[in-house]
């Protein structure tokens, strides 16, 4: 049920923040991702892409979305006591990732709280986002997981 | 802009409803797929998995979404005239995803508008869903797709 490294839902903090580190975006990615799950012209076609109001390849928002996941793994979701997510309350690109982008990933935590029904666990809501390297926004999510707390670790 | 055949913002009406196929999920891509993008143990792992609360290998929430990506382009968006989203409001996975479950996808028109300041598209909101072959909701999201509208096509 943990180490004694681990983070338990009481270790989160509201305003909390995380650096999730940079992943660099690869036109080859996008093509290949997007060729699989989400074959849009602007996704998959730079001549396409250039046609329509993109002006260019950009990245299926659902690439995008699995960068940060990648992201949340390496720096911020402890797999000895996170059990998932019911969900995400929003999910939003205000800008498009294009080849070569290096984007930057950020996790703010807004609340935890243990469960009274299931007190084996809590629930820690967060806010994430993914900037390019001009600042942008190009990603930004809210949602909870759900992570073991320190009564199950006792038990 | 699309054949005659295409669909326009304006072609899209509050309650239509489109039934999105089936698909079937295997062992071998939840754990493949997890393995690569989201490798919590109950992901990856039967044996592991069995020892947390969902009691044996669960797909991933972003594939159950990929699978649903993939069924909407093949019974829903036109990629003539969809020119992606902006985002969801709303995501979320209320019942597992186990080996084997065959899911059948469902999209619900909410609303269908031309844009006032860009009037050559429109926005076209809608509400999906996945459930599995015993009825239950495994994922639900609500979301906007952007649409060419007919004064796109006129020009």
């Amino acid at each position: 049920m943990g180490s004694s490294q681990s983070r338990f839902a009481e270790d989160y903090r509201a305003g909390e923040e995380f650096d999730l580190g940079t992943y660099r975006v690869t036109r080859e990615e996008i093509v290949e991702f997007a060729r699989k799950y989400d074959p849009f012209p602007f996704h998959v076609d730079e001549q396409a892409a250039q046609a329509t109001p993109f002006g260019g390849l950009i990245a299926s928002g659902w690439m995008t979305a699995l960068v940060w996941l990648r992201l949340m793994h390496e720096s911020f979701l402890d797999p000895a006591t996170t059990l998932g997510s019911p969900g995400h309350e929003e999910m939003n690109w205000p800008t498009p990732v294009r080849p070569g982008d290096t984007l930057r990933g950020k996790a703010v935590i807004k609340e935890s709280r243990v469960s009274k029904s299931k007190p084996d666990r809590g629930f820690v809501r967060y806010t994430a986002t993914l900037n390019n390297e001009r600042g942008e926004c190009v990603f930004v999510t809210t949602s909870t997981i759900i992570v073991r707390s320190r009564a199950a670790r006792d038990s």
